[in-house]
């Protein structure tokens, strides 16, 4: 199909529904969905939105095209969970409805409110010049999981932004509301912070961007994040057109994060306390979204996919995928990542992995199926390859060169690994470590998900990889005898 | 809506996607949907069809409408799974596309032949004065789940029937295929199963009638399942306008059981060893399919639903779901029907419940959830009230009377248990049972499903209940104290 802007915008009651239901069943069967990790049901998925905790239930939406691997008309795909680890697919929720989202339900955020969740959204709208006008919207979700969208904008586009104005993030703070929202400077072109305040949240003040960074960090700043991690703040966001010299990325777009000392939204201040940092060291982590929920803890969660590039399965009409579910915390002035404890609940029957590699490359498992958990632990001063997705001829592969010596590191690297893509923005991926330490690896596998959490989440790199149908096994190689302890297990569908 | 003719039988690609996308949120956020029974993603569910095992996984699929809770246009779903409790929805397979079955896939099996599953299905045909012609159709499925339908029907109706000939069964004995297919006979419009046979799948030879019955069955047979438990013949079928001085039912229609003391297909002979009796003594069951795996046991999933009754969720857009999959054996001339080993494994904490009623109603558990088991022990000679569903001014509930004495019986009563239906049809179904022995309930709830297996699965009542929402506790009653031993347990779902 030739996705023209018309067939982009089509509206859904003019798709019809074997089409549609050809879609799901194609996206159902293919080889690459992933078992564990929220994959839509049809066509494209990108941001999550509302990440929030509401009526005794965990609330997660994402932004949806159901008709095809491509940047479209946009909804909000409603999930629910008891557990972060099982969701519940609701279907489409928010769709493009009203002359303030007519070109789509854009990114937004979630915020409980009295009985009710409120959802903030960014209404894209498009004249017949097809100039945009993006509205920051409001909707009501109730205790039956019923939405009613507000009559008008909450926020219409400032003079001094562009037309990229969107990602509203809600806020509430000292008894008044926040929105955060990404936006582009008119006069500089820059990427900034946008911040409003209301007491009622129907009349919001313009209080200017956000004051964060000393330098410009590219030419438009996207779903800005603020999350308060054991009180203090963590601004999450993702700057289009960074300057790599200001913070090193490979990535199209990097997620970068900022810890800080202090953060004054009323006066628009947020004060570093580290320099800009990659929120994930892998190939594909975008528009994540953070918040503090009512246990006091906060959890992250991110499209593992990235604008403007071809993956795989768009030849499958189908695209994307969210990465779990992870417990954010702050050790030492860095930022934590690390699974929820309910995912370990999917672990089905252990297989140790204890020994030393033989002198050639050791299989360490041949078939350990395709979703998967695998813990390993090297000690000081070992350097050696873990391969996953391994082929008998030990030529394909994803390659995990690491080193626990003096320079010690991890790097990825895809390029031997099933089906190519985004090759442009290169094939590795390389974590600088603390040397002389011991190596502690947690990689969930889920058919084209790979996800590794480095030494109790200190760093994570998160990817996709398509592996083809003989890539398959671990194995572990090294100059040296390389000593390793750890398991895997297969772990239990959840059918997201 | 109206559900016209035309409606009914618009093609799928006249139905618009937002429309479905919309019944299919409805569906799943239905407070009625179960969480560990295949229910439909939108629309009415009926038959399961083709359940099989294959390339390593059991396949199966339903009879589907997708657009409204009516008897439409209909096309199989395929699900598959591995252990036969958690299933993998695949989406639309067979869909109407040919002459030969142009106005509907209906009802049909499977059966492994070569490296490839072999479908036999009805094609639903009618013309433009509305007569109907059913063919016999077949289509294989592939290793990567690819349909590949037959150019030409099987088989076509023959002149000694009236055009009600469908739900063929394949079966392999012998170095032969045959085909059992629920017939009319023409002459005297009496229910019958015809038997057909072939030596390459392509050329059929009618055998005529099964000898199976002294009498007349009624006026159609529905879904004739042959089924070989621990080699002895089992047939399953679906009488439809069955004198109950026959054998006693209340259901509209009954789906009825014969063991065999002899099978020969090729004389078209099946000798009874036992007299018609329900396969299931609820409310609900219909269409069952059944049949022996390479694991040498026989496995049995039904409906659990009825033609022409109207259902509480037909309000919602959606309808019926299936029973979960049950074991099959032959103990003392009498069949059992017992849960899969792998439904074991969806158990959460047990909660023990032993102990001694009060004089007045007891409540075992006020919240057990909606969806849980619950396995209760009774020993002989004792008399009382098991409620299901109960609301705490114990006015409403499913109402299981039963008593372990000389007149042993369990009787289900669902007229105060939520919302009525079908209520034409009786309100409680009574099974007799052994005198004077202990009784052991395995009771599976799963928001509107309730399966009620008795002593091991010698009984088995299964039903749908649509409890309001104060309609949640397990109470025991009885004139005497009743002792009573057991537990029950929170379920996982599965999100089928």
């Amino acid at each position: 199909m030739e996705w023209t802007r018309s067939k982009r915008y089509l509206p859904y009651n003019k798709w019809d529904a074997e089409y549609l239901l050809k879609l799901q069943a194609q996206t159902a069967a293919s080889a690459y969905r992933p078992s564990y990790h929220i994959a839509p049901t049809s066509g494209l998925l990108n941001d999550p939105n509302g990440f929030s905790f509401f009526n005794g239930q965990w609330h997660l939406f994402y932004q949806s095209f159901p008709f095809g691997p491509v940047h479209g008309l946009k909804s909000w795909v409603h999930l629910v969970s008891t557990d972060l680890v099982h969701w519940q697919n609701l279907g489409t929720a928010l769709k493009p409805s009203t002359q303030f989202d007519s070109h789509g339900v854009y990114s937004g955020s979630a915020s409980v409110i009295g009985d009710k969740l409120f959802l903030m959204y960014t209404g894209n709208v498009r004249d017949s010049d097809w100039i945009r006008s993006p509205y920051q919207n409001g909707a009501w979700l109730n205790q039956n999981n019923q939405l009613t969208k507000l009559e008008k904008p909450l926020i219409t586009q400032p003079q001094h932004t562009t037309d990229h104005f969107r990602d509203p993030q809600l806020l509430q703070k000292d008894d008044k509301y926040y929105a955060l929202i990404g936006a582009q400077d008119a006069a500089t072109q820059s990427g900034q912070i946008a911040v409003f305040s209301s007491t009622n949240l129907h009349d919001w003040k313009d209080l200017g961007y956000l004051n964060f960074a000393q330098k410009s960090l590219g030419y438009m700043i996207e779903c800005p994040n603020l999350v308060f991690v054991a009180q203090q703040p963590v601004l999450i966001f993702c700057p289009q057109g960074l300057d790599p010299e200001i913070a090193a990325y490979q990535n199209i777009y990097p997620n970068m994060y900022l810890i800080g000392s202090n953060c004054n939204l009323e006066k628009g201040e947020f004060t570093p306390a580290a320099p800009l940092s990659q929120l994930d060291y892998g190939f594909d982590v975008y528009a994540s979204q953070a918040f503090t929920a009512p246990d006091g803890q906060s959890y992250l969660i991110s499209w593992l996919g990235l604008p403007e590039i071809e993956y795989p399965t768009d030849s499958e009409n189908w695209a994307h995928c969210l990465t779990q579910v992870k417990q954010l915390s702050l050790e030492n002035g860095q930022l934590y990542q690390q699974p929820v404890p309910a995912i370990r609940a999917l672990r089905q029957q252990p297989q140790p992995l204890t020994g030393r590699t033989a002198a050639s490359e050791t299989i360490l498992t041949s078939a350990p199926g395709k979703h998967y958990e695998l813990e390993l632990t090297f000690s000081a001063d070992q350097t050696g390859t873990l391969y996953l997705f391994r082929d008998i001829q030990k030529k394909h592969g994803l390659k995990i060169d690491f080193s626990s010596g003096e320079n010690a590191s991890l790097t990825v690297d895809r390029s031997q690994a099933g089906l190519a893509f985004a090759q442009k923005y290169g094939t590795t991926r390389r974590v600088p470590l603390e040397a002389h330490q011991k190596l502690v690896l947690d990689v969930f596998v889920d058919y084209s998900v790979c996800e590794i959490f480095i030494n109790n989440g200190q760093r994570v790199l998160s990817m996709r990889v398509f592996p083809t149908k003989d890539e398959t096994a671990i194995t572990l190689a090294g100059q040296a005898q390389i000593t390793y302890n750890g398991s895997w297990w297969n772990l239990t569908k959840t059918n997201s």
